[in-house]
C-alpha cells in the first residue's frame, strides 16, 4: 500500500512540479554521463602525457594577473540560463592554460620550493579519490583510506621508533595545520582547563620556546591559540642554524623567571630556510625531565628517514612527543598530504574536544574506532593517504629513499661546484637539499649585496629558464635552491651557476650606468 | 670556465658517489615515464566509467577493520630493496577495493551525508591538479589557481551582493577551518592585542553566541582559539532549528551583566542537523548595532545562493560580516573547496599575522598582491577551486541550480510522501535538501523510540541498500536524509520507506521475542 502511495504521488507530480524533476535528467545525465567522462578523461591524460614528456629546462612563465585574468575570463561560457553543451576545446585551452602557468615542478629547471615533482601515479590515485569522493575522517564514508592511514603509520612508526600500542597518527590539510594541532594537544595537556575555561580564566602564562629560524606556521600558531607571540621564547641557533642545545637551558631559566610556563619547545627537522636539523637528542634531554613537550616539525625532513643514508638527521626522535611530517615534500605525492604523529596516542585524543550526534556515534564499535574526527580539525577531510599509500604499496619504500638520497647528493654536488666559485658564497653546508648562496662578487656593502640576490632571484624569474627562491639570513637576502626533482643532474647546476653569474653582472653594470647618468644628471 | 669546472666534477664524481646518481636514473625513470603514466591512466579511468555507469541502488559495503586491514595489506609489495616493478594488477586491485568500500555517492541508495556526487569532470581537474602540483598559497606557484579565485570571487559575490571593492575571498581546506578563521578575523578585530599578548593579558572576555544546532567546529574554535567553551552563549532556537530573533537581545544583554564580551554572533545557513535557516536579516539588525560580526556559516547551505528558486533563505546575507561556503557540499565539486567570504577585505588579513622571509615578498608587486598566504592558514594549498572554476567556466552556473533546485524539489517529496505514512512522523519542513524523520508506529516511548532509530539506521546500513544518517533531536535520535544525488526519484523514496518500515517491525518483533525469552528465563 505504502508504494502504491508513493507511485501515485509520483504520478501527480506531488505539489505540481514533478515534470520539472525529470526534466532535469535531460541536461544532467549529459553531465554525468560515462562515456563523456571517459572521453573528457583521454584529452586530459594526453595533455599530461605531453606535459610530462618535455624535458626541456624552464623555470616559471610569469604572467601579469591582469592579463591572465583577462585571458581565463575569455574562457568561461556566456551561458547562464541553461547547462551550457561541453565544449571540448574550452576544456584544452584550460588545462593548456593552467599546466604552461605553473611552477615546472617536473622540469629541472625548477630548484626553487619544496614542492614535489610528484610520483604521475599519485595524481591518478587522486582521481579515483575526486570521483568517488570518499571523506576520512570517518571510517563508515571511506573504509580503505581510514585502513590505509593506520597501515601507513604502522610503516613510518617502525622508521620513528615509538610503542607501536601507544603510537596515534592523524592525516591533516597541510604542515601548518599539523603544527597548530599538536601545539594545541600540547596545550591542552599543560593546561587541561584550557579548552573550557579560556587562556584567561585558567591563569598561569603559557608560552612556548622555538628557534628564530623556526616555521612561521608555529609562531603564528602562538597567536591563533590565544597564547600571544610574546610569549614566545627565543632559543638561540648556531651559524648553520640549528638550536643550540648549551643555550636552551639559560632561555627556559629565564622565561621562569619572567613568570612563563614554557609547556612546548618545538624542534625543526629541518628548518625551511637552510634545511638544519635540530639535535633532537640532546633537546629531549633537556625537555623530558622539565615535563616540557618536544615537538619535531618535521615537514620538510622527516622523510629522511627512509632513507639508511640520511636518517641519522634525527637521531633522537624516538624521544620526542609529536612529529609533524609532509609526504607532500620528499614523499613525492600531491598537497596536501600531512602526517602528524604523537608518541602518546591519548594527546592525540586532547587536541579537540567536541560532541555532534550527526557523526559521532553514542556507542563507540569497532567502526567508530577507526573514525579521525575527534583528533583532527576538519570534518570533511580529503582520503590524502591514498595517493601516499599506493605508491608505496606499488613500489615498496625504496622508490622513495632512491629520490631522496639522488637529491641530497646533487645538493652536495652543488655545494661543491659552488664553493669553487670565487665570486659566490655558500652559507653552509647542506644537511638535506637545500642550499643557500650568494653571487658575491668583490666590493659590495651588505645593503648593495641584499639588494643584488633580490635582484638576480626576481631576474632569474622572469628570464624563465629556472626558478630559484630567497631567504634572508643575518639580515641580509641569499639565494635557496631546494632540489626536489631527480632529472636535475650536475649539468643543470652548471647552467644555473652561469645564469645567476650573468644576471648579476647585468645588474651590476645596469646599476652602474644609473648611478653615472645620476651623477651625469646632478653635474 | 665555470662551465668547464662544472662538467670536470661532474666527471669525477665530487665526493665519489657521483656514479650513484646516474645509476639512480633506471629505476625513477621507469616510474616517472610518461607513457607509462599513459597506461595506468588508461586503466583507472576504465574502472572510473565502470563504476560511474553503474546506476544500482546500494549503500555501503561496510566491512570489518579488521578484515580490510588484511585485504590491504596482502595488496602491498613484499619488495623494500629496490623500486619494485610496475604491477597493473594490483593497480587494479586497489582502485576496486578502494571504490567498492566507499560510501557509493553516484548512486541513489546514497542519502547519508552532505558529501556530493561530484561532476565527474571536476575529477580530471583534479588530476591535473595533482600531476601539475601548484599549491596556490602564492601567485608565482599557481597563477591561475590564483586568478580563478579572484573570477569565482566575483561571480559568486554577485549573489552575496557585498562591495566588489571591498570584499575579499579567499580558499580554505574545509568549512571547519574556515569557521576558524573567520572567528579569528573577528576576535582579532574586536580585541587587537589578543595576537601578540594572548587572552590572559588582553583583559576583557571574548564571547561567542551561536545557536544550539551550529556545526561542532564552531564551538570547537573557541576552545582552539583560547576564548573558552564556557564564553560560548547559547541562543534558543524555534521548532524548525532556527534561531529565534526575540531571543537574542535577553541572551545579549545577559552575557554583557556576566561581564562577557560577545564580539561574534555566528548564525547557519543551515543546520547540518535539519538544514534550518537563520532569519539573517533579523540577526544583522540585531548585531550591526551592537558591532557584534555576524559570521554565516553557510558550508552547506550557501550555495542556494545559485539558484533562483531558493535564495531567499539566506536573505540578508549582504548584512553580515563573513561567509562560510563548502564548494564541496551544493557546488558538487570533490573535498575540500571551502570559500571563506570577507564583507569587508582589510578583516580577511586580520585573521593572520606573520613574517617569513622565504615566501613573502618584501615590496609587494602586482604579482605578491594575489598571494593568499596572509590570509589562510595553509602555507601550501591545494588549487581547490580549479574544479569548481572549470565547472562554471564550462558548463555556466545553471549546472548548479538545476541540481540544487532537483535535490530540494526531491526533498520536498520525501516530506509530502512521509507525512502521508501514518508510522512515520516528519519533524519539520524541509528548507533545504535534508529532511529528519522517526518511524514511530504507535506505543512507542521515547526510550525505546530513540533505541529503535538508532538500530534502524544501523540495520540499513549493514543491509547495503540504502545509507542514511542519524541525529538526535530533543534528545532523541532521528532518521535523516541528505539529497546530494540528482539520480534519486521518488522511486527510491518509496523503497526506502518500505526498506526502513520492514527494518523497523523486524526490530520491534526481535525485541519482543527476546523480552519474552527473558519473561521466561525469570519464571
Amino acid at each position: 500500500m505504502t508504494d502504491s502511495l508513493a507511485r501515485m504521488q509520483i504520478a501527480d507530480g506531488g505539489s505540481g512540479n514533478g515534470e520539472k524533476w525529470n526534466s532535469v535528467d535531460g541536461d544532467l545525465a549529459e553531465v554525468f554521463d560515462p562515456l563523456n567522462f571517459h572521453q573528457a578523461a583521454a584529452q586530459c591524460t594526453l595533455r599530461l602525457w605531453r606535459y610530462l614528456d618535455d624535458s626541456a629546462v624552464k623555470g616559471l612563465d610569469l604572467v601579469e594577473p591582469a592579463v591572465l585574468m583577462k585571458a581565463a575570463r575569455e574562457l568561461m561560457t556566456d551561458e547562464r540560463e541553461r547547462v551550457a553543451d561541453f565544449d571540448e576545446g574550452r576544456l584544452g585551452q584550460i588545462v593548456d592554460l593552467y599546466l604552461n602557468t605553473g611552477i615546472q615542478v617536473h622540469s629541472p629547471g625548477y630548484m626553487g620550493r619544496q614542492f614535489s615533482g610528484v610520483v604521475p601515479l599519485a595524481g591518478l590515485v587522486d582521481l579515483v579519490s575526486s570521483v568517488a569522493n570518499q571523506p576520512s575522517s570517518f571510517y563508515e564514508a571511506g573504509q580503505l583510506p581510514n585502513v590505509a592511514e593506520r597501515l601507513m603509520a604502522e610503516e613510518l612508526n617502525r622508521l620513528i621508533g615509538w610503542d607501536p600500542a601507544e603510537f596515534a597518527m592523524v592525516t591533516t590539510s597541510g604542515g601548518s595545520l599539523a603544527n597548530l594541532t599538536a601545539l594545541l594537544a600540547a596545550r591542552n595537556r599543560a593546561f587541561p582547563g584550557i579548552w573550557a575555561r579560556g587562556v584567561a580564566e585558567e591563569g598561569g602564562r603559557p608560552a612556548v620556546a622555538i628557534s628564530e629560524e623556526a616555521h612561521y606556521s608555529v609562531s603564528r600558531a602562538a597567536g591563533v591559540l590565544g597564547i600571544g607571540e610574546e610569549q614566545i621564547v627565543r632559543l638561540p641557533v648556531d651559524g648553520q642554524g640549528r638550536i643550540r642545545p648549551d643555550g636552551v637551558v639559560p632561555v627556559l631559566d629565564a622565561a621562569a623567571r619572567r613568570g612563563l610556563k614554557v609547556f612546548c619547545l618545538v624542534a625543526s627537522s629541518g628548518t625551511t630556510s637552510m634545511g638544519a636539523f635540530d639535535p633532537l637528542d640532546e633537546l629531549a634531554a633537556l625537555t623530558r625531565p622539565r615535563g616540557i613537550w618536544l615537538h619535531v616539525d618535521g615537514a620538510h625532513g622527516a622523510s629522511l628517514l627512509v632513507s639508511e643514508r640520511h636518517r641519522d638527521r634525527l637521531r633522537g626522535l624516538a624521544e620526542a612527543d609529536s612529529l609533524t611530517w609532509d609526504a607532500h615534500k620528499m614523499l613525492f605525492v600531491p598537497a596536501p598530504c600531512t602526517l602528524l604523529f604523537y608518541r602518546d596516542g591519548d594527546a592525540a585524543r586532547g587536541a579537540f574536544q567536541q560532541r555532534a550526534s550527526y557523526v559521532f556515534d553514542e556507542e563507540p564499535d569497532v567502526y567508530s574506532d577507526f573514525d579521525s574526527g575527534d583528533k583532527n580539525l576538519e570534518c570533511t577531510k580529503r582520503p590524502m593517504i591514498m595517493p601516499l599509500w599506493t605508491l608505496w604499496s606499488v613500489y615498496g619504500p625504496a622508490l622513495f629513499a632512491r629520490k631522496i638520497d639522488h637529491l641530497c647528493a646533487m645538493t652536495g654536488q652543488a655545494h661543491r661546484m659552488l664553493r669553487a666559485e670565487p665570486d659566490f658564497t655558500v652559507l653552509h653546508e647542506p644537511e638535506a637539499n637545500i642550499l643557500c648562496f650568494r653571487y658575491d662578487p668583490a666590493g659590495l656593502d651588505r645593503t648593495a649585496l641584499h639588494r643584488l640576490q633580490l635582484a638576480i632571484r626576481n631576474r632569474v624569474r622572469a628570464d624563465g629558464r629556472f626558478f630559484i627562491s630567497k631567504v634572508d639570513l643575518d639580515g641580509v637576502a641569499a639565494l635557496r635552491v631546494v632540489l626536489m626533482n631527480h632529472r636535475i643532474g650536475a649539468e643543470h647546476l652548471a647552467m644555473l651557476i652561469t645564469e645567476i653569474r650573468t644576471t648579476g653582472q647585468r645588474v651590476l653594470r645596469e646599476n652602474a650606468a644609473r648611478d653615472d647618468q645620476k651623477d651625469g644628471d646632478q653635474r
